[in-house]
C-alpha cells in the first residue's frame, strides 16, 4: 500500500525518468546535424548541416502534432493550437559555435518540444496557445553579429535590410539567407508568427555555462536577469628599449603598466563583490619579442553585471584608476567601450511561479543572474521572460565537452512543463 | 702667440674635425650598400647587398695602402704590416639587422679603418702589424645564428660544417656561402689570417644601443665586460572560464598570474640593483578572446647582469618565487631556459689604457657593462679584448632612426687611434 506522498514520488520519477530518456535521445539525434570529430558539433546559419537540422525538427514537430511554420529569417515554430487567444513561446537558438557542444541552444527547443508533447498528450489542447521555437541564430559564429534568430522577432533586424556581413569565405549575410530560401520577405506559408509583444510569456531553458549549480549541488538556477555587459580595448603606452642596454630605472615598459592595470581590475571586482565581474581575456605586447622592454600593449576587458548604475559607478572609479597607474609609471593609456549591452531584468511574476513550482516538486533551485547573453534577453522588454538554468558539469560551454546529466535535463523540463501548464492551461482567459 | 696647451687643443680638435667628417662620409658611402626605405639597411648574411658592401670595403683598404684579404667565412682582413711579429685586431661586423640603421656594427669598422689611415700616413709602418676586421655577420638576422664571422675566427664555427639552417626563403646557410664565393675550404688567397689567439689585442668601437652616455653627458663608454644572457619561456596553467559565468572567486585566471610574475620579476631586478636587468617582452594569453578568462599564458624572460654567480642567484630565487605566486594562486608554472651566454670581461690592462687616454685626451668617460652581445665577447676569453662605446641617440639602435653625432664618432675613433698607437708602435717587441 502506497500512500499519497509515495505515489506522487512515485509519479514524478517516472516522469523524470522517461523525460531523462527522451531528452538524451533527442539532444543526440539533433546533434548529428552538424556532428564533427570527438562529439562537436557546428551549426552554423544557413549552413548546409544548419538547414537539415531546421528541417528535420519542423518535421519532428509535425510528428508530435503541432503546427510547424518558418518565419522569413528563418526561426522555426511549433504551434500548439490554445482554445482561446494569447501565447506562451518557449525554445532556445538551433545554431552552434564552432566545435561547439550539443545542449547550448539546443536545450531549450528539445525542453520545449518535449514539453509540449507530455502536455498535449496528457491534457489535450490549452486554453492559450503554446509555441516552441528554434531560433535561426544567437551566437554569432559565422557572421560578426549575434542574435539575428530573435532580433528579427522583435525588430532589430529586418531580413529586407540584413546587414552587410561576410562569413569567412566572403559570403555575404544575404547572399547565404537567400541560398537558404529565406529572406524572401513574406512567411514560407500562410501562418504567421504572433507578434512577441502579444507574447504572454517567453520561457528559455539552458544550460548555465557556469559551476554555481554544480558547485553548489543545486537542480535548477532561476534567472533573475541577464547582465549588461561592457567591453573596452586598451592601450597602454611606453618606450620599446633594448633589453640589455636599459637599465631598469629607464624603462617605460608597458607590459608591466599593462600587469598592473590587470590586477587592480582584478582587484576592484573582488572588492565590489558578487555579481560583478571583470576579465581581461587578451593581451598582446609590442614588438613582442624577448629581448625588448615592451613599447606599448593593447589588452580588452570585459565587465558584467546586472545593474547598469554599478556597470557606470564601477567602469568610471576603474578608468580612473589605470589611469592613474599610467600616469606614475610615465605610461600613456587610451581606450574606449566598443560593447554596451544592457542588462535584461526577467519577469518577477514568472521567476516567483517557477521558484514556487521547484519548491512543490522538491527540486533545489537558487536565484541567480545570468554572465552569459541569450534570447532572452531580446524577448524581456518586450514580453514577460523567465530563463532557467540546469547544470553545466565543470562550467563547460562552447566546447564538446559540453555535459548536463539526463536527470538534470528532465528537471529542468519538468519545471517548465509546470510553468507552461499554469500559464496555458489554467486561470482566466481574455 | 698660442701656449703649448692651447697648440695641443688646437691640434686636438682639428683630429676630432677632421675624423668626424671623414667617419660621417665612410658611413654613408657604407649605407649604400643595402639601403632602403627611410635611411634604413639591410644588408644580410651573403646577400648581393653583403658582397657589395664587403667588395667595396676590400677595395677601400686597398686604395689606403692596406692589404686586404677573405678568411673562408667571408670575414675581411685589411693589414697594415709591422716590422716584428705580433698583430693588433681593430672593427666590428658588417652584416645589419633588417630594416637596421647605418651606426650598428658599420661603426667599428669604418672607426678601424680612419684610425689605421691616419697612424699609417702620420707614422708609417708599426711595430707590430694592425688589422682591421669586418665580420661576416653578427645579428642573425638571415639565418637563425649569431656571430657566424667571428665564431669562425675563434673555431666556434667551421665554414666545411656549417650547421644546417635555412633563411626565410628556404636557402641553406651552405648553399649562401658558396654562392658569395665563400665556404672553399681555403683562404681567398695565399695570405692566411693570424690566429685569434695570437692576437696581441682586440679593440671593437661600437654604439652604445643604449641612452647611458646620452643621458649622462659623456662621450666614451669604456666597457668592463659583456654582461651573460639568460632567456627563458615560462607558461602559466590555469583554467579557461566563461567571462560571464564564472564568479571572480572560482577563478583560475592564468594571465592574472602571469601578471603577478611580470611585476615581481620587475621588482626582483629593481631589488638587486644595476646593471642586473630582466625583461619580459612576450606574453600571450589563451585562447586570447575578451569574452574568455585566459586558461593559460605563456611569456618570455630575458634575464642580464656581467656575474655568473649573480644570475645563478637571481634566477634561482626568482624560480622559487614564480613557482609561489602560481600555487597562491591554484595556477602551475613550467619553462626553462633556451639560453644561456655567459658574460665576457673584458681585458683590465686595455681598460685601464683606455681610461687613461680619455682622461689625457680630455674626453669624459664612464665604465660601464654590455647589456647586448658584441663581437668582443667571443675573442675575449681568446685573447685580451677590449670595447669602446659612444653615444646612441635616443638609445635607438637596429632602426633607420640610429644616430650619433659626428663629433662623437670622432672622439671614439681617437681613443682607438692612441690605444692602437700604444700598442702597435710603443714598447718592447718579441
Amino acid at each position: 500500500m502506497t500512500n499519497r506522498i509515495d505515489r506522487k514520488a512515485s509519479s514524478q520519477d517516472e516522469l523524470i525518468c522517461r523525460l531523462a530518456e527522451e531528452a538524451a535521445d533527442l539532444l543526440q539525434w539533433l546533434a548529428q546535424f552538424g556532428a564533427g570529430q570527438g562529439g562537436g558539433v557546428t551549426r552554423l546559419l544557413y549552413t548546409s548541416a544548419w538547414q537539415q537540422a531546421q528541417a528535420a525538427l519542423a518535421e519532428k514537430l509535425l510528428s508530435i502534432g503541432l503546427t510547424p511554420y518558418f518565419d522569413d529569417a528563418g526561426n522555426l515554430f511549433g504551434r500548439l493550437a490554445g482554445m482561446y487567444e494569447g501565447v506562451i513561446v518557449t525554445g532556445s537558438h538551433v545554431d552552434t559555435v564552432t566545435h561547439g557542444g550539443r545542449y547550448d541552444g539546443a536545450y531549450g527547443i528539445v525542453a520545449g518540444v518535449l514539453a509540449l508533447a507530455y502536455l498535449k498528450e496528457k491534457f489535450g489542447p490549452p486554453l492559450r496557445s503554446i509555441e516552441v521555437v528554434s531560433f535561426a541564430e544567437e551566437e554569432g559564429s559565422r557572421f560578426p553579429l549575434t542574435f539575428w534568430g530573435s532580433g528579427n522577432i522583435i525588430g532589430r533586424y529586418k531580413t529586407q535590410e540584413p546587414p552587410h556581413l561576410q562569413d569567412a569565405e566572403g559570403i555575404t549575410l544575404a547572399e547565404a539567407m537567400h541560398a537558404a530560401g529565406f529572406g524572401q520577405g513574406k512567411a514560407l506559408d500562410d501562418r504567421q508568427p504572433y507578434s512577441p509583444s502579444s507574447w504572454s510569456a517567453f520561457i528559455e531553458l539552458h544550460i548555465e555555462q557556469g559551476s554555481v549549480l554544480e558547485r553548489e549541488g543545486r537542480q535548477i538556477g532561476i534567472v533573475q536577469g541577464i547582465v549588461g555587459q561592457r567591453r573596452f580595448t586598451f592601450e597602454v603606452k611606453g618606450e620599446a628599449n633594448h633589453a640589455g642596454t636599459t637599465p631598469m630605472s629607464y624603462r617605460k615598459d608597458a607590459l608591466c603598466g599593462a600587469s598592473e592595470m590587470i590586477l587592480a581590475i582584478r582587484d576592484a571586482a573582488v572588492a565590489y563583490g558578487d555579481p560583478m565581474v571583470a576579465t581581461v581575456g587578451r593581451l598582446e605586447a609590442n614588438p613582442g619579442v624577448s629581448n625588448v622592454v615592451a613599447g606599448s600593449a593593447t589588452f580588452t576587458l570585459d565587465v558584467r553585471h546586472p545593474q547598469v548604475e554599478a556597470l557606470d559607478e564601477f567602469c568610471s572609479a576603474l578608468m580612473e584608476q589605470l589611469k592613474l597607474i599610467a600616469g606614475k609609471s610615465g605610461l600613456s593609456i587610451s581606450g574606449s567601450p566598443w560593447m554596451d549591452g544592457a542588462p535584461a531584468m526577467m519577469s518577477a511574476e514568472l521567476t516567483d511561479a517557477a521558484r514556487q513550482i521547484c519548491c512543490s516538486r522538491g527540486f533545489s533551485s537558487r536565484d541567480m543572474y545570468s554572465g552569459a547573453g541569450h534570447d532572452a534577453q531580446l524577448l524581456a522588454p518586450v514580453c514577460p521572460t523567465a530563463m532557467l538554468f540546469v547544470p553545466s558539469r565543470g562550467g563547460i560551454s562552447h566546447s564538446p565537452e559540453e555535459y548536463t546529466k539526463p536527470e538534470e535535463l528532465a528537471a529542468g523540463i519538468v519545471v517548465l512543463i509546470d510553468l507552461l501548464y499554469l500559464l496555458a492551461y489554467k486561470g482566466e482567459t481574455k
